[in-house]
């Protein structure tokens, strides 16, 4: 896998706002695309972004609040009369099944009855797995139940050390691969190892999405070292005491958790409807943690393999 | 009643186009809205149009296909997080109860449990009476229970006639309000009854809302002499085989049921992605009939009184 990009769909929280419609990223790899949460109005944004609801091979969803999935139905009726036949996975807290299967059962009355299949993996800890990536839930402190997850790309083979190709008296050919894939081979009667002719593993790239949480010691833990901490941020810290009291972090502390945690990049989400200008959530947040951005919708991202 | 709008809040068919939303609409009367079709959106186009779902008094879902309806949910939410105490009663075909228990009952895990009531009442044959107004269904043909809807304004009684009021010897005062509510006065001794001093009733505005239909002679009955007949275009008459087979009307359809209804203006809605440049529907309707537009998103018109 070598392209990957986040395009952050909706930025807001709770309801939206002139600028920011309900929560709903996408990380695009290889062309596929994972969402995460799908407020509504997801698919009209993902028209704007250019990403094709067919292309989406699986949805992750946090919890079980409005904002958060009722831009599902749409999505799978668009599916639906875009001819969709590839299944769909969807993941989150078991609470999905009931709204899910309402509204396909509302979807089945139309000509568009869908002709692919929803499936449906509900839980506290769920992983998805491809052959480039994986993606695992982890428990945050919101409402019961609530999930955030980590995106992380497998790592990579090293690349081949040309120098030590030559001493070995070896020129590169087709073998290259096979030792890329972890695997001796045996070149010209020699046998050669990876470890011979490749530098050291290159590490995959890692995202971690929080939705919606208090901050939380689980999302230092799951973001050390990764290349992007994609946090809530509903409030400033004067509003302290009404973000905690409805499960939210500030901009300070989502700062706080992106220095603990060492990320190469904070970016900041779920932002209340009442900062039409979010500069003070930059503000306060690029003061503890410098590499901090706020995103608005439609923005997107394009991660260099390290 | 005296000012009377209608905007359009979502002018598409079945998927959201960069331009058009799903179908929804609302006609704004004395400052009360009442919201026709709730397509995924609707709530981010009243942001943007002013309306405030506050003010909504009631629902009005034509048929249960997922782009009439899969707004709702975000709809419901949004009116609980601004705090809305007022019921919510919402009209529509039997079918719509599962989903919208689903959405309520995923709301209510969210710290803006409803504090409204929504009262559904569902039937084929609908009818909302207020002070000033009546909204009634009437059967469509699309798909099995569809409706259509029709708002009549009711009708104001007649203008002062200050000619016969002199003859009779008297001056204007607080007892023509008595007469205006159609009942007579004693007024110097005198008995006044309100065909004395009133010019003829005014008759009150109509406005026929078709939703999804075939060409049916049903919605010319009901549109006999409306304002304004808002029909379904969803495509050209050159897909008119495709337009029948799913239960849609082209402009040139919708523009000869508004000539046989002799309507005052007909509005072309529910117009199919395919069309980016909406001329064509315009120039094969106002062909038949001269007084049409082509809806398009967060149009509005306000109705005078006649």
């Amino acid at each position: 896998m070598n392209s990957l990009r986040i395009v952050f769909l909706g930025t807001g929280a709770a309801v939206p706002s002139r600028d920011r419609s309900l929560p709903s990223l996408a990380i695009q790899a290889d062309g596929r695309i994972l969402l995460f949460d799908v407020g509504e109005g997801a698919q009209h944004r993902m028209l704007q972004a250019g990403l094709s609801p067919l292309k989406v091979v699986a949805v992750f969803i946090t919890h079980l609040h409005g904002d958060h999935v009722f831009g599902l139905p749409g999505l799978l009726q668009t599916m639906a009369m875009m001819g969709r036949e590839e299944p769909l996975t969807i993941y989150g807290p078991p609470g999905l099944k009931g709204f899910v299967e309402a509204a396909l059962e509302l979807s089945s009355r139309s000509p568009s009855n869908p002709r692919f299949k929803v499936k449906l993996i509900l839980g506290e800890d769920l992983r998805y797995d491809s052959e480039d990536y994986v993606v695992e839930s982890f428990p945050v402190e919101h409402s019961p139940g609530s999930l955030g997850y980590v995106f992380r790309e497998r790592d990579k083979p090293g690349r081949v050390n040309l120098d030590r190709l030559r001493k070995l008296g070896l020129e590169p050919g087709p073998y290259l691969r096979v030792l890329k894939g972890g695997r001796p081979v045996r070149v010209s009667g020699k046998l050669v190892k990876p470890e011979d002719v490749l530098g050291p593993p290159r590490r995959g790239r890692v995202v971690v999405y929080t939705g919606d949480t208090l901050p939380s010691e689980r999302v230092v833990e799951v973001s050390r070292g990764a290349d992007v901490l994609i946090h809530e941020a509903t409030f400033t810290h004067e509003l302290a005491d009404e973000a905690h009291e409805k499960g939210h972090a500030t901009a300070k502390e989502a700062a706080e958790t992106a220095l603990e945690a060492g990320v190469s990049l904070l970016i900041l989400t779920h932002i209340s409807a009442r900062y039409r200008d979010p500069s003070q959530l930059y503000v306060e947040a690029s003061r503890i943690f410098p590499f901090t951005l706020v995103a608005h919708d439609l923005m997107f991202l394009a991660l260099r393999l390290s």
